[in-house]
């Protein structure tokens, strides 16, 4: 069965979600434990918990990945708060690297690392 | 030296972020490679680079960490996109149920797992 | 092209391997960054370089997963013997747990968890 | 509490150890789940939970760090046995490597990547 979210895609902006995550973290005083390293490691942590969704199978089920995507999510934008960093400006930084990196003519339908193109 | 993103928080959205990221994609012809799967597998070798960063010490340089951090993002908001998910809303619903595992009075300044609370 | 090691199956035992990671270890004066800490996160980046192998194909190049493999299986050795546990005794101790959650009547031929069983 | 595994080191040798996990998964005809990128997930999956022992802690309990390491392990073996490697002798080919990169007198006392020796 199909996960459909129920609400129109992107009706939440960046900043409200940051604002909400913020909010849940000091009403349980967990600033303390949110060291960059301790961040780091649950991006790990929990990427792994994705990728166990696809452990044994390709097509798991939309739910449960979900649920686990939003978890990395999260922890990825703690993080990216906790150094001060916007989370949709270095993504855009870095696609503009990578565009430099894998030029359409050369990337274009091959899989290879730019270091072998 | 810190790492200062040169634009104002928020000034760019998530909706124009997923548009950048589907072009470039498509200009490769990479969909092809971008199974959920393959995603997933991405997001967690992605989040070991970040955490490579922070291997042997707790305060790495924040342009690499920035950089990592961003590529983890990327796969995230591309496997999302892959599966119809709005990266935003997943991340707030995740956050309601993690809000009624970790009620503020049992979890304050606690770092136990839920089940242990 | 398949990737042929040169010696026979078994000719070095467990007790040579951890001797040889000691002496190599020692003779840089590297156990001051082998906290247990830092040889788990070590573990876990040596693992997502294997799924890297993995990462856009199924069947890689022999020799680069026999490559990055080696490299998770020499800091499993190092944590284990950081911690005073013999690597081979704890893997058998595991799979007698293992074969209790996994009775072969009920597991045989399925991949779903134990709790699911 | 330490915990203290009951026999003596080395008192289990490699190939035994390799005899028991491909009997335990013949037993249970799960051959046909391990392929070799299934068996690189695995490792990916357990590794994380070997790193969530330390997600909030520097010194967690012993007796779960040994069990999660136990399972980084026994997917290792399982991967290089499928593979025809000798899981202790890919180790000392990488090591061999390894000491050419970090020569003692430049590698001593310094986590620096050799790149940057």
């Amino acid at each position: 069965m199909a996960y459909s979210p129920s609400i129109t895609l992107g009706a939440m902006g960046i900043e409200e979600t940051l604002e909400s995550l913020r909010k849940f973290v000091a009403e349980r005083d967990w600033q303390q434990f949110h060291t960059p390293e301790n961040l780091a490691k649950s991006v790990s942590i929990e990427a792994a918990e994705l990728l166990e969704c696809f452990q044994w199978q390709s097509t798991p089920d939309n739910k449960a990945v979900a649920d686990e995507l939003a978890d990395v999510l999260t922890y990825c934008l703690l993080l990216a708060d906790k150094l001060g960093l916007d989370p949709l400006e270095i993504v855009a930084e870095k696609l503009e690297e990578t565009k430099a990196k894998y030029p359409v003519e050369k990337a274009r339908g091959s899989s290879v690392k730019y270091d072998q193109l």
